[in-house]
Parts: structure tokens; C-alpha cells; sequence
């Protein structure tokens, strides 16, 4: 993760993650530690995937103690192994038990979501299709979620509601034709965004193609019809499909010639990497 | 979520969603839509589960625009069907369309949990093991999590590091051995808390029985080892296994007499309940 | 303004704004008038120009007391002539008097904006240039500023460097070559943003066109040069000539047929528009 | 600009104002750029003014990583000229290239504000009036612009309405009369405040002086009324006279003798002083 | 307290210090009380003193909930006796015993120094000398506290630092002497601030009144110094005795015939006033 | 205090102190030293008692300018005497000045609690009662004043409203029965809270040992009573007495064997500690 969006934006994140875990103090490690002690703990991953989040996972130590710190033996986007030893953190054991919690818990499920994105993106390979996220991401963690679909293989999709414009049939049906919300679209935006438009039909596919739309998304047609779609749009727009990729359709998909397929489970329904932190000891 | 914690706590972090997804505007929405215009949208259930996070849904819209007003048919932890209206929301159209996705992102993700929690807690019914989460849940989104636990039927374990201790391999290490542990504990904790520690083999438990231990983790023992050392306790502390809880050990951990059974997945790898908001119509 | 981005974004800065210039209390107003006491003033225009910030100037009272009214003749985008009456305000006098100098600040800076945009853009009426705003916004102000522009005729360029992609000289030289820079940003960047090009030469303007530009930005070239760009590039990406639009190089600006102009001083220099709170008087 | 107003009021200011520009990530130099890479860049002026700004203007890249120089050239307040290199920039090229914009905007504006007052402060030059700045600044940069007229050659009237006591028609109107409303002003104001009272004619100066008003305001009196109201004043009170300084008319105002002249001009209409960044290159 | 001030300033304390007493929820309530229940509790004093602090009071229940009326039967700076009715209270139970603590806390402390204060000014009714507090006021209640001592008869000395300007021996001695001090004083301060200095002698006392200072401070002095100072200065500047205020010395110190006399007691040692919260009952 | 509580939770609290007490700068201060100038100041205590708040002491300092060293010469908790010298602290004078008040403030304050304490719990001496405070805290003060206890030799009660169980005779009420309170308490709360319940009568006292409460509050009752009550709950639960402690009743107290005795008063009208900073000298 860049620097400049550590110190911007994941910091305050991240004090709030830890103000929320450790509220006034970790009453269990005070109780038997008065004195600051340093240490030494493993960080081991304990399944196979891709690891994402490690320099947030520092930065949770960081922020509670500057002196910590973490040696890295991976980078985000690196494949993992069980058994295999991402770093070793040193401090103030205190430090290191205290923060604990909250840096696996980013840690966890960014690897997670990189690594489900990873498997995702395989399928994909060797096609010109490429894998988007969506901004079905968990409320206030859009920032890790989206950097790791990046990290896993995918690609971003608009990060919000402001910086990419994607017309739906209601902003179809508001305007009162595909044309007419397009031309809007294009009057009311900055020049600097793209169009996407949802089309359901090849009509509204022609209608969108000849308004001047940069992308189109192609809902829910069957793969005839994608293909129909993409022969029509010849080039002139981009083509996304907006639906689960599973190992059965895949091949349809990149059969059908679509250059993005977006998939919201990618941040909403990955489950965890097991990573956790081993053998803490007096230094 | 009770009124007060959704004020005092969840307001904040709701906003924050919000910003993160509009930043400064909905330009698609605004593009075709200049002006105000009342509308009402359906929110649908589109998958069996168990609901979580109604009000949230709500406070989305109200935060927007408190002139949105939301029918609810359903009740926090109720069981929902495939096909089911859940609510009616109505408003200006475009505070629907701008607030859809962090209403959905945060109502989806609750309403996960609570299934996932109720379907693991079915495998506990008719037994006297309760089960608990754990602090493995999304940073910034324990209140939401916690509580759609308890709409799922699970209990909440401590709520942070500050109001409960639980005493693991290194306090106890750090400390010289379990007795110490629960005495420094004890003299430094606050007297309105209990005291839960670690044991991994059963002269472990008998000491932290003697010791005065509230709450005893019974960490990776099996069966028989489990319940010898429920036997041992005698009712002088509660017991809580920690650990997978799956169709596949439930009779054992059940059989084991333990009190509570906590489950870090609960909250760290439940999918989404899929929701969503459609027949969006002027009125 | 939209009514979202005034709840999300601008309530919080206009809130900071009124704690700057109240700080704990109107010692003035506070010294003689101990108790609320309904009155009404006028807003007064006292010079020719463009109005913008009326929702802003509105929402300054509202905030220091919702139970203030302003009843709002003119709306934001509208020319405005000196001496006409823009609203009525009414509501305890002790707000009327303590938010007075918030609401103006606002209302005639985001009002001068306008004004100043909209001459500019009158000197390009009947020519398809469009004038575009920058970045050179003042801190903290660029939500109230970019609107100004819009209401006084312009178009917004990219809102912040997460929006949108516009590669310098600097950049180029880091990537190698043009077309190396933009190779990486496509890779990088969303789908969603276009690709912005700085050039210099025809050389540069080829490649980058070439290359698959969506954006070719020509910098300091005369208008023989900006012709020739213009037609090498033949419609394959949209024009944006940087630099200072003046009475005297506008037509020029004009005749070399680029699509976009872009000026900072629309938001760094534009005097104030003169208004003021006349007729204060107790209702 | 003091070390202790930086710490804990402008950084809090910058911090937004980056938030601002840089969103999420600066996607233009992060596509080019993947690593950090050590590098300069002049900051060169280019036009002759009164330079102000630099602590900010370094704070800026500081708060971006703590690891970047900046060498100054010049001091806050010194007069600088066209083409003169002001300071030059160490550090990672990301960082001069993501937060270039946001230090040249408050850099510009302040330098701006300082250039314009020290032209109406050449013009009281050799006289005892002194140039005062007004609170129409602009909302949440007033730091910045009061220190900025302090640099030009002005002096701040009062901070905000909270720590100076300034009786226009409407307090006095409220209070029944000018004595009364000095009265309630000396009895409810800390006493460590001065009263100012503003005046529009002889008798009301007269009132104010035997009322023990310590500043009088002379509000759109004529040259020969204003130099008659300081003359019945004889040094009981300070003397104000608000409003426009010109080359016109400021032979008549220092004539007319009054110890201030302010102008809310210094900040609301001050164009900025144009100061750019030139020649990056590695090292 | 004036409404602005409390929407500004109060408004964001309150939400903390609820933050700080409920964190995620009232668990003892809401385990017993799952739905709303109106209901009504009397607001009774348990001691004689001066009641300060009603609207905070008020504030706090309705910050939790807006539906909450407060029914007051005193205002703040009136005399109370131990057993009168203060206040009802009406609202969602819920609302009433989750707020209960932190409306106390705000309204004993407010009334201790209130009372604490008004027992000390009535030391000074029927002299010219009048009573100020200081700096010396509990971190993050400054707003509440100079409040309380306004309602208790006492006037406020400067709020911060930065509204007042007082010269100690520190700085006369980095300035090199009191006439230097001032001198640079006024030269660096805004015209608006007032200027007080300290002094220790006699010969301090002279050099001070004739180098302009507005207000002296007398350090130390006995009563007849005090007098001869109060003679020298003959008006030219007010005088402020710094020092306690006993029942023994007090009529010395207005005897001496200074101004003002300040104490720091007033807000750092005041215990509480009793209040308490009765009678709660469902209605 | 704890270094993660510190980093957390107090910086931020003691950053808006300084903030109230400095505000935009310390005038008098930077008027008579325009530069920094190292300098040196002692901390002397000038009354006999127990320190506390030297971490916090430093803090402030160091929020100001990272540079300045706080040499420290006690410790929290210790007892100190009038005269003594505390600590030593070093860097730019100016920072020195514009800092003491806020960090006095702190550090008398909680020296004053801590002093307090330490009386009443030398009166519980070589008895097994012990003492503890209440949510009876100055607002935004909490996190200082419950270590101020700890110091001083007490321990502390429930932190807030959601890390404790307290069942008053409202919550009862509400409940229908002591059984049914708690009752209700153990399904709602976490199993890691212990359960305190209010008696009055030793019925209720019967009642609320046999229903499983953790902690007996015995409420309002005789020193027979309290006896009769220790007799009946025979260790089943803790109990606590809550109540005045004074050197009066203190030896009833401990007669009548209760765990534990709270006292409001400890937090909420201890008088601060004297403590000053002298010697104030360039290096």
C-alpha cells in the first residue's frame, strides 16, 4: 500500500480499529507486564494463498509503539504457504500482544480476499478478460479491500460514487432514453470520466454504442448475446459482464469476448487467510 | 441495535461509509436528476437466512435525508425467505439510488452473521453449550458484528481488551505460572470482571480452579480430556472450548459438558445474505 | 448545491468555519442582547454578477439554529444586479448577527467565482471551447469553488489526483517514453478514468495519440502549432489547451479548434461579488 | 509561522487540505512510479511580491513523509523577485509530485495576501496609521491569512468574535444607546477586552468617548468630519476608519489623523503571487 | 449558556463524555428494559447553594434522545435549598438512567463553582473590588466552568491564551525590562487586547503606568503596598491583586482599593454541589 | 499510564486542552520572543501528598515540540513533600510557557485525587476493605482521574456503562424481582461481566445471593445490618458498602466485613495538589 494512503488515509483507520480492540488498555497483559520487556514473536501462515496487508500489519504495531519492529520476509501479492514465516515482529512484548488482534484482523482478511481474488483471476488467464471488483466492500474498509483485489490478480472498478459514472436502468428511466441519459451524463460530469451504461437488450446495446458510452455492461444476456453484443459494439466501447464467475461459466464468458467480468464476492464473500502470530519470547 | 448505541456509536462510523462511497457526490445520480422527486423503492430478500441490521439499513437513509422513511416487516433476527419484502423506503429518488449500496453493504454483511451464527447455533440447541464469537471480527465494524451474533442466537465473549481478561500462554509466561497470573489479575483488574485464562492440560485447570480462575478455556483437549476436566472443575468455574465448532464435532463438544464453545468464523467468514432494492417507481 | 454532498461534506467544514469566526461566543451581540429575539434582514446585492452559494449561506444559519428561515429570491447561477434583494432571513437576531460574517464569506467568494468564470466563459459563446477549472483551489474550499465554476458557466476538470489521470513531464520522464506512461497508467488505473497526456511538441502529440490518449494536453504551443495538433489528433481524443485566457488570445484560443481551455485563475484570483445584510430590524 | 500555532491548528488544516487533493492515491505518479526514488526540485518565484508561507509550504511534504528536506532560501515577509530561487526539495520524487499542488496553493494565496498588503502598507508609509486586516477572510484559512497580513506589513484587528468587542448600529441599536450599550459591553465582556464602537457622526463620537469606548470607529465620515471626530476624541480613544485605501484617497486618510485604516481587501481580493516548482530530477 | 456557544462548542464535549460513560451501551438497563417505556424523574437538590448548568443538563438527555423534555422550575445563577424540585424529566426510561451520570457530573460540578464562587463574592458585594477567575480550570471544561463562575457573581479573566495578553517576570525578563515588555507587547499583539503586566515593587509599578499597561497586576504585595500602588497608578491603568481570597484578608484587599482580584480556587477546588435524580417512575 | 493508553486514548484528550488553552497562539509569549531559546524551569511541589500525572506532565511538552525533555525525579504513586523538587524539564522556553498551565493543570488535578485517596485508603489500612471509586468523574476526565485512584492506593469499579453490570432499584423495578434482574442480566450480558445488584433489606440481600449475584451492594444500611448481611451471603458474593467513608465511621465500616467501599468523593471534590513551575532560566 503507497505510502502517502498509509499516512492519509489507513492511519486513522487504523487508530480507530485499535481504540475500538483495546478501548482504555488490555487489562489481561498490564495486569502481568508492568514493565515494558522486549520480544520477539513469528508471524506464520497457516493455509496456502497470497498474502496481502503486510505493511498495514506493521503500521498497527507502528502506530501503538514507533520502536517496534516488523521484518518483512514477503511482499503483498506474494504466494504463501502453511507453515511458512511472513515476518518476525520485535518490541515491547506488551506492544506485541496488545496489538495483536487488530493487525491479524486486517492481515486476515486482505490475504483473504487476495487470495480468493487470485483463484478467481486464474481462471481467467490466458483470456483478454479481465477480473473487476465491485464496491460491494465492507463499510469503511473499502481502501484495504480494494488494494487487495489488486494484489490478488483482479482489477478496480470505480472506487465511489463520484469518480466513474455508471448509468442503471433507473438513471435510464429518470433521463427517459439511453441517449438522452448519456448526453446528460456527458453535459453534467467532468471530461475526465468515462461512461458505462446497463444494457439489458442488443437494442439498447446499439443505442448506447452510437450515444457515445466508453464502456457498456452487458446484464444478465446470455453468452449468444454477448457475443452478439461485442460484434455489434465492434470496438468502439468497452464491455463489461456483471455476474458470478464460477468454474462452469467461465469459459462462456471468455468465449463471449467481454474485456472486464466484475464480481462483488470478491470483497463480500471471501473468507479469511489463517495467519497468526507464534512463539513470543523475551529478547 | 439499541437507539442509544446507534447515536452515540454507529452514526459516526455510518457517515464514514457514506462519505468513503459517495465522496462528494453521486454524479450518475445527479447527472439525470437535478431535482427532487419522490419515490419508493422494495427491499427484497433474495436468499433463506436470518435478518440483521434493519435499523442500520434505516439510519442510512435518515442520514442522508431525514425526510426518507422506511416500512419495515421485518424485526432484527427474524428468519426470512427467498422472494420476501422486507421494506418499502421511500423518499426523494435520489437519496435511494445514492444511499443503496452502504444501506445494502451494511444490512448484507449483518444479516450473514446472524445466519451463519443461527445455523451453528442450531447444532448447539437442546444442549446447554452456548455458543460465543470471538474479537476476530472487521476492523470498525465490531458493533455491527457483535451484535448481529446475538440476533443469530450466539453470545457475545468480552467486547475488547479493557472489559475482560483473558489470561493465554504469555500472560501466564510472563507472570511465572497460572496462580500468579490470576492473583496479579485479580489485584489489578477491576473487581467487576471475571477472570478467564488458558489451559492446556489438566494440572493446568486444576491449578486454575484453585487459583480462583471465573472462567477456564480448555484449549485444543479432546473429548475425554474435556470432560475430566469438567469433572474436575466441578461447577467451581465455567469452561469455554475454543475452537471449530462443525456438524461433524458438535455431539463431541456437547458431550464434553463444556458451558461455551466460541468461534472466531461467526464473524471473520460468514458470506453475505444476499438482499437487494428493486421496483424503484416516482410516486 | 446537492443536498447529499452539503450533508456529507460541506455541513462539517462549514461547521469549522463558524467555530473559527465564533470561536466560544459573539461577545458583542452576546453583551446587549441577553435573550433571543425574533428579527429579519435582508441580503442585499451591491454589485453586478453571477450569484453562487445561496444553499451555503442558508445553511451557516440553520446550523447555528435550525429554526431560522431564509427565503431565497435569486438561486445559485443567476446574474444578479447591484442593489437587488437576493432573500430575507429571519429568525433570533442573536444568529443573525453572530453567523453573519460566515454566511457572507461563503456567499461572496463562491458568488465572485461566478461572476469572474462567467465572463471568461462569455468570451467563449458560440465556439465549441469549453472552459475548464484546475486544482489551484484554495485549501479546504475546493467543494464550494468547483460548484462556483459551474454555476458561472465552466466545466470542472478532475476533482483530485484519485479521479482522474493527467500525466506531466515529470511522469513521462519516469516512465521512459509517452507511450510507456501511458501503457502504465492503463495498467494501472481503473477502466473507468481517461488518460490525460501532457505535450509539448507535434512529435509528443503523435505518439500520444497513438498511444491511446484520452486527453492530449497542449502546453504552450502557439496557435499554428495547436492547428496542426489539433488536426494530427483528427477527433481520436479530445484537446485541452492550459494556460491564461485573455480578451486579447481568445479568439486565437478559439480558432485552433481545441476542445477544452483550462484556467487556476478562475479559482485563485477572482475578486469577491459585493454583498452585504442590510435593514436588520426586530420582527 | 510559530512552531506551536503549526502543531495544533495548521496541521490539522494541511492534513484536510491533502485529504482533499489526494483522495485516495495520487494514480498518476503511482503508475509511473512503483518505488520510492530520491530526487529535487526548485521552487522558483515568478513574479516580484512579498514572500509568505514557507513553514506551511514545507509542512506540506513533512506530513507526507516526515523524511523530506526543504531548504530555504528566503524568510517569510522578505521581498522576493521574479525568477529567484526560494528554497529546494529533497525526497522521495512521489512525494514532491503528490503534494506539489496543495503547498503551492497555500504558499501562492498567502504570499499573495502578504504582497497585496505591503502595497497599501508602502502607501501609510512615513504616517502613524497603521493598516489593519477585517475578519472577511476566507472560511477555515484565517490562520493562514492574518499571519500573512502580518507579513505584508498590516496588523491583525481582532482574531474572531470571541476575543474582541466591536458595537455596531445593531448592538447599539438593541442596547437602547451608545452609552448603555458600552455599559453592558465593559459589564459583560472579560475585562481584559477593549471596546470598539462604530460612529457615523460627531455626536455619536462624542457619546462614545465620554462612555469610555477605547476604540472609535469612524464609519463614512468625510475627511474634515473624520479629522473634527479626532480632535474631539484628543487620544481618549483609538481611532479606526474603515473602508476602502486607495492611491486616491490616502493622502486624506493619514491627513485626517485616525491611528488605523482597515481593509477586508487584504484577503478577499488579493490575486495570489504566481511561485511554481521547476526542474525535478532524481539525485 | 447561549445556544451558539452550546451548538459550537458544548455539543461535541457532551457526545464525548456520554462516549466516555455509556462506550457500546447501558448493559445493566438494557438487559432489563428491551423496549421504550416513558417515564418521569424529579430532579432534586440535596444542599443549599447556586444552581449552574440546567441547559447542559437538559442537553445531555437530549443528545441521547431528542424526544426527551426537560421541565425546569429554576434558571442558572439562582439560589436553591436542599430539597427543592430543580427539574422533571420525561422520556424513554432507557434515556433517563443511561444519561443519568454524565447530567450530573456536568451540573454538580457546574453548581460546586457556582456556589463556591458566589460564597466568596458576597465576601466583596458592597466594595468596588470584583472577583475573577483564572487559567487554572480542569482540561476540556473551560467553557463550563468560566460559565459557572459568571452564574456564581465572579467575572471571567482572559479565556486563552491567545485572548489576552499578560506580561509575567519571564517575559519582562526575556524582553529585558517592563517598558520593552509592553512595548513589544503592543507591537505584536492586536491593537484589540488589552495589556496586563506584573509586578512585584514599587518602583515596577511606575515604570508599568508609564509605559501604558492597561491593567497591573499587584504580586505579592501587602496591603499597604497595594495602597501606595493603587495611589501611583491614580487610575491610569485598572489593578488586579492575584492571591486568595480569605474571610480573614478580604478586608484588606479592598481596602487596598485595587480592581480586581483573581483566584484560582474558585474552578481547581470547589467540591460539588449534591443533586441527585429521584421518584423515577413509569407514567 | 500506560504508553498505549497514552498513544490511544490521552493524546488526543490533552491535544484538545491545549488546543482550549492556547488557541490560535500564546500572545504575551511570542510578543517578547520571537525565536527559540533553550531554557530550563523546575517542577517544585509545594504541599505534602502523592503525585501523580508525570507521564501526562511530560506529554503536554512533548504534543508541543518533540524536543523538549522531561527529567523526572518521582514517580506516580510516590508521596512527596512541600518543596521538593519533581522533575526538571528542557527545551525552548517558549514552549516551557506556553505549555505549564494545561500541564499543571493535569498534574495538580490528579495529584490532588491521588493525595485525596491515599487518606481515606490509609483509614482502610490492615483491614480487608477495600476502596473504590465511582463514575462520578469530571467529563472527559476519566481515563486521569480512575489512575489518579489506583495511585493514590484505591481500586477502580466499572469503568462505564458497558464494561460492568449494576442493577439498581430502577433496573430491578423494571425487571420485576431481584431474581428476575438478574435473571435477565446473565441471558443479556456477557458471561465475562460479573453481576452487582443493590439491596436494601436483607431480604433483598437473600434474594440476590441465591439468585447468583457476583457483587452485593449493601445500600444505605447500619453497621448490624451490613454484619447481619456479611453473615448471610457468607462469601457466595462479594459485597460493598457504598457511602461517606470519614474517620468517624470508618471503623464500622470495617467491622461490619464488607469487600468493598465506594466513595464518590474521591474524584469529585478532592482539592487539586500545589505543585508549580519555577526557576525559569536560558541554558
Amino acid at each position: 500500500m503507497n505510502d502517502i494512503t498509509m499516512t492519509l488515509n489507513a492511519d486513522e483507520l487504523i487508530k480507530m480499529a485499535l481504540r475500538e480492540d483495546i478501548t482504555s488498555e488490555d487489562v489481561s497483559t498490564n495486569a502481568v507486564m508492568p514493565e515494558a520487556k522486549p520480544g520477539e514473536v513469528d508471524l506464520i501462515c497457516k493455509q496456502d494463498g497470497v498474502i496481502c496487508g503486510m505493511d498495514v500489519y506493521e503500521r498497527v504495531f507502528k502506530i501503538l509503539d514507533d520502536n517496534t519492529t516488523v521484518e518483512k520476509y514477503v511482499c503483498d501479492g506474494q504466494e504463501v504457504k502453511n507453515g511458512m514465516l511472513l515476518a518476525k515482529v520485535k518490541g515491547d512484548i506488551r506492544v506485541l500482544l496488545s496489538g495483536e488482534r487488530v493487525a491479524l484482523n486486517y492481515l486476515q482478511r486482505m490475504s483473504g480476499i487476495a487470495t480468493y481474488t487470485h483463484e478467481v483471476a486464474q481462471l481467467l488467464a490466458n483470456s483478454k478478460t479481465v477480473l473487476l471488483d465491485t464496491r460491494k466492500t465492507t463499510p469503511n474498509m473499502r481502501i484495504f479491500e480494494k488494494y487487495a483485489v489488486k494484489c490478488g490478480g483482479g482489477q478496480n472498478h470505480r472506487y465511489n460514487l463520484s469518480d466513474g459514472i455508471l448509468l442503471k436502468d433507473n438513471h435510464i428511466g429518470a433521463a427517459g432514453s439511453i441517449t438522452k441519459a448519456i448526453e446528460l451524463a456527458k453535459a453534467y460530469g467532468s471530461f475526465v470520466r468515462k461512461i458505462e451504461i446497463e444494457t439489458e437488450t442488443l437494442e439498447q446495446v446499439k443505442e448506447a454504442v452510437d450515444a457515445g458510452a466508453d464502456i457498456i455492461m452487458l446484464d444478465n444476456m446470455d453468452v449468444a448475446t454477448m457475443q452478439e453484443a461485442v460484434k455489434i459494439i465492434d470496438g468502439r466501447a468497452k464491455t463489461e459482464c456483471s455476474g458470478n464467475v464460477t468454474r462452469e461459466n467461465i469459459k462462456n464468458i471468455i468465449a463471449s469476448g467481454v474485456d472486464y467480468v466484475s464480481s462483488g464476492a470478491l470483497t463480500y464473500s471471501a473468507p479469511i487467510l489463517d495467519i497468526s502470530m507464534k512463539n513470543l519470547h523475551a529478547v
